[in-house]
């Protein structure tokens, strides 16, 4: 491992200061919808990370891709960063404007721009989020799977790669973006991809710009799979008396290819927190979150098939959710979870882990990391898409306070080293950012790490898109 | 569309010699297996595509990744270029030495390096073919679906984004490619991705190098999902008084979610073919060659859904091959169309289209292409994995013959620009080669296609990796 300074102590960057002439070039262009007011600023200078505030200089309100184009313009004159906005739900820095600059806001653009549901497809604007895709989807019996917990920008979702509860069937933004429209470095605006299902026409920028962060381009428009609503839906909870049960049982799941939607774990800690925001009257042990999609006969078989693997495994009080609101109430409770947590530590900023490991390593990881959560005495829960082998473990630590930072810091580096060392990755699906810069060079390996430079350098020679994000330069 | 020069018709590149520095170099390193002699020579500077011979100066046949970072560096160092050589399954020109230098073989590379069956992973040698794969892992119950027809190497297939018959469940090698190691342009060894099933660690190399046709990089290594073998599997046959039945029922089979395995088109001419090579007696009209995979009771249900729209659609003779023998036998005759349709028309090579459209396009795009192919008088057939709105329409034009040639990819470019209209791609699974680099500017346009030069400039300056491939730098 080669981690001198710890991964998120961040580098000192040289400041780029706004010209006025840019300045004067966006009040003019955008009016009100370019803002230097103290509390836009410090709005847009924060996310859910535990870094302080840092602003950015201006926040241009963009409604179009031009509008985002005449700025990226404007910046690749001045030399001046920009930093894509969507609803800021990131959890590792992205949006943080540690270089100075610009945030371009896409909130504002919600447009669905094309839908064919006789094609499976759907272009939105960037900052269409997904709750709004799927209400606005709803009548054509569609839906649009990938579901982060957050309701984030589909912008944001394809710029770090996003996945959630239902990756373990449906895949990830990486699966299910079938093309963007994107402002390039030097603010030309450029198409990625077809709506045809597959294509081997040339390098595939649709997936270099997925999961680049905002890095190599401002993603404007992205063409999106949808799926059919499928004609059953169950889900299910289910106890265990460990973690280790529940991780097992959904090792073995996988392994026997049963087709599950959503295979989630809460911890115990979880499940309290839970209780205690939701009212949910949960018992309080480690447990399984489920759900299935199929046929009803279909349906009834994976439910039959996991509930043996669980049942030999000590799970106990399966128990079904059949009804779209006994389901609804369920998720949005495990969506919750992020601020439940916040609420029953109040001055907390939470410090959020996203390994991902290859199925069969995951009791490991999770025992490992379960008994260091511990020995730190930090409170802490773990929730995750355990059916990928991902898992988030939160630690609440006072906001200001270096040393229990410190502690929750150093018990995150462990854990990206044991996942490491089970062939996994240090985010599953929540991106380098800033947070993690570190240990992408422990993961991937200098050379690797510099071929990405190599392409940032050339795509983004003035380094100007969302600089000191991913990599330093 | 933007197509001044015939997109089949070749550049004038500059010959780039080898140096006797490194020709020698090379035999000394590898003695006999670097050979300069014209059989072996002609016999690497050749693919199934319509282009004359044009062979590399040297092969040189590695064994081991380190091998090829050596025969690279060496070329790096006398900027010769290197192409990459797998089985020579190419349909488009890939392989071809039309800038001289190096042919490196890797068909040699053929061991399985780490199977683990306990996460559904393997990581074998480039030069380790989808059916030697598949024989060595029979025993662990697991299967790789991928499935392009020609027994590819599993690096040709991830270099040029491969996919076949079973893509329509189990996608393309876009993804099911978890990792590759890679020699870069400079001769560094490099990995991308790990073991884990999602990641959002830095930008997708692993998905930059699948698809890049030998043209940023060697691979040497492949790490792919593996499945589960289906508990039950079922083909059936289904014939149809048109092709336009056949296409819609296949639209409706994807537009309703069904989740079928394969689902293949054979127009009367292919079935004509196939019947002549393989002596099966399908009935000589349009049909539907289909494969369900599930548990008994799903592919019950989806079989019974699937001949429902079928019957709807004038479809007849649903049959069904249940018996492994009588299922190889079927899909046997349909990989072998290719050489079925050279057998039919000796001396003659294809001239094969790879478009792929929006599901709901696919019956416009096949009439318009069937009325031009008839007007041509040349022979053709057509097959396709229509289930994914791709499919081939292959011309058999006499070689050398530079009148049906012409003919031929006359009709073939105005199929790409039906399919461009249709919002869809030129190649769907072939690539571009050296036979689409104009299409590929049609789909894409100017801007993306320079950001892939970009790209292209940066990680590989000196232009040696399999140049003039793609595009012209």
């Amino acid at each position: 491992m080669n981690a001198p300074v710890p991964s998120h102590v961040l580098p000192v960057y040289e400041p780029r200061p706004l010209p006025p002439a840019m300045r004067s070039a966006l009040q003019q262009r955008f009016g009100a919808r370019c803002s230097t007011a103290a509390a836009v600023r410090e709005q847009h200078g924060r996310d859910e990370s535990p870094y302080p505030v840092t602003p950015p200089e201006a926040v241009v309100f963009c409604e179009s891709t031009d509008e985002v184009a005449a700025v990226v313009r404007l910046a690749a004159e001045h030399g001046v960063p920009v930093i894509p906005y969507g609803t800021g739900s990131s959890l590792e820095g992205h949006l943080l404007a540690v270089q100075g600059g610009i945030s371009i806001d896409v909130a504002g653009m919600t447009r669905i721009v094309h839908l064919h549901p006789e094609d499976l497809t759907v272009t939105v604007q960037a900052g269409v989020t997904r709750e709004q895709l799927n209400r606005e989807i709803k009548d054509t019996g569609l839906f649009f799977p990938i579901d982060p917990g957050a309701n984030a920008s589909l912008g944001g979702m394809a710029a770090t790669r996003a996945s959630g509860t239902n990756a373990v069937r449906y895949g990830t933004m990486r699966e299910n973006v079938l093309g963007l429209t994107v402002v390039t470095a030097s603010g030309e605006v450029i198409r990625t991809g077809t709506r045809a299902k597959k294509s081997s026409a040339g390098y595939d920028l649709t997936r270099l710009f997925v999961g680049s962060e905002g890095t190599l381009g401002v993603i404007t428009e992205v063409t999106l799979k949808l799926y059919p609503l499928p004609e059953a839906v169950s889900a299910a909870i289910c106890h265990f008396p460990t973690i280790a049960g529940a991780v097992n049982a959904t090792i073995q799941t996988i392994q026997l290819g049963v087709p599950i939607a959503r295979c989630e774990l809460l911890d115990v800690n979880a499940v309290r927190m839970v209780n205690a925001q939701s009212g949910l009257g949960l018992r309080e042990s480690p447990m399984l979150l489920m759900e299935f999609h199929g046929s009803d006969a279909s349906v009834k078989e994976q439910a039959e098939t996991v509930q043996a693997i669980a049942s030999e495994l000590g799970g106990e009080d399966f128990a079904w959710a059949t009804t779209p609101e006994e389901r609804t109430r369920l998720w949005t409770a495990r969506h919750k979870a992020y601020f439940a947590g916040m609420q029953a530590n109040p001055g907390c900023r939470s410090v959020t882990t996203d390994t991902c490991v290859p199925i069969s390593r995951l009791a490991e990881i999770i025992e490992g990391s379960v008994a260091d959560a511990d020995a730190t005495g930090l409170p802490y829960y773990i929730v995750g898409h355990v059916g990928d082998g991902n898992f988030h473990l939160a630690y609440l630590v006072k906001d200001g306070d270096a040393a229990q930072r410190a502690l929750a810091e150093g018990a995150s580096q462990r854990m990206v080293q044991r996942a490491l060392a089970l062939e996994g990755t240090c985010t599953g699906e929540h991106g380098i950012g800033l947070h993690k810069m570190g240990f992408l060079v422990d993961e991937a390996g200098a050379g690797t790490v510099e071929l990405m430079r190599q392409v940032k350098r050339a795509l983004d020679p003035k380094n100007i898109m969302n600089p000191g994000k991913i990599f330093v330069l």
